[in-house]
């Protein structure tokens, strides 16, 4: 049996918190709100930033949002190559892994170039337990869950609900042929975090996404109207 | 910083698959097939092994199978409460943990008694990646695809198509509503593990049950058949 000495200490988690700490900071300072999407495999996190793009590059009346998306799966650039005709994108492989972590995070944004946009979106591995544990410096962690999923899953998955801001409720096009109700969805989401917004929507015909991008705006408005963002 | 050793060595892996592999034989000598579901959250595993239940228990000519689940999740018992009126059921809760490990299934099925029936499932946490890499000494791998979740899904969580012997494409009565092919879904994944049963159904109309159900019990008589078991 080989032997190799592992130095356990209270530092590497601190480490850790500090580095998403800095680079929450670094986002404040340049006024990008970054947003952390959660959800399992399959919920609409792709669909729903590339409605998001459709929506806010079409506005008629102000200025228009500028974003960017960092997509996040163990293999394939399939998200990116969707991704692409509507924002700039850079796609993160993570080999295998279950979930993001900050320093591919930073050198996908570095790849990204020198952004400096409203929005910036994380669109992390496809999983539902993982991710909820690692801090990638975002601002909002907004978490979907697809009406086919079925409405009993925060109760079954509750880190993830818990240390999310928002929920998306994604696939609203699907209820008439599915068991889900928006609101036993609500109420088990927000028995775990009573603080919980909650958006339905539907990516595909555009219902709600007016709602979510008037969500984000005024996230960012709250964000640029902290005392240490100058 | 505080100091622990930890001993790394080949050993640890080796055991664990020992330990599965005695698992496994202990299973093959009680003619039990041992079936580990994996799929994303909401993907109708629950659903599918309720349909099973029915399927069997209103068999009219030959015997009934018997059958029983262990169910795994993070946090409470609901998916036990679902299938308590069809099947003996042990939940299992990981307590947060992504994954099923073997001795957690061991001690489920110590709870369910001399459990001694034909088929044995093993409901994973729902997660398309971490149950992907552990053995639960089970004879059969099969992992769910909804059609809600889209046909681009083996391609980017290739090791747990790439483990499984059989893939159920499930909730068939949405593809309609959807943008799903069985056709690409079946391609990317044989892609991946080009010896993958697919099995297309429904749990809710009973649509693919008895294609199913036939699957699970040809490969029961093929566990029987091997010389190894008496």
């Amino acid at each position: 049996v080989s032997k190799q000495v592992i130095t356990v200490g209270r530092d590497v988690l601190a480490q850790t918190r500090i580095e998403a700490a800095v680079f929450r900071d670094e986002m404040t300072r340049r006024g990008t709100l970054l947003v952390n999407m959660i959800s399992s495999p399959g919920a609409g996190k792709t669909a729903l930033l590339a409605a998001t793009a459709r929506h806010w590059s079409t506005r008629q009346q102000g200025r228009r949002p500028q974003m960017a998306v960092l997509v996040g799966d163990l293999a394939t650039d399939r998200d990116a190559q969707r991704l692409a005709p509507f924002v700039p994108v850079v796609q993160m492989t993570t080999g295998g892994a279950c979930h993001l972590e900050l320093p591919l995070v930073e050198r996908a944004l570095m790849a990204l170039g020198d952004f400096k946009g409203e929005f910036l979106f994380i669109e992390n591995v496809g999983n539902l337990v993982c991710p909820a544990s690692h801090d990638l410096g975002e601002h909002l962690r907004v978490i979907l869950l697809s009406t086919t999923e079925g409405d009993d899953k925060p109760g079954k998955y509750p880190k993830a609900f818990r240390t999310s801001h928002a929920m998306v409720i994604s696939k609203l096009d699907l209820v008439p042929h599915v068991p889900f109700s928006i609101e036993a969805a609500t109420d088990d989401a927000r028995e775990i975090q009573p603080n919980l917004t909650v958006l339905p929507l539907c990516s595909l015909d555009g219902t709600g996404i007016d709602s979510w991008c008037d969500y984000l705006e005024a996230e960012r408005r709250k964000l640029l109207a902290r005392p240490e963002c100058v």
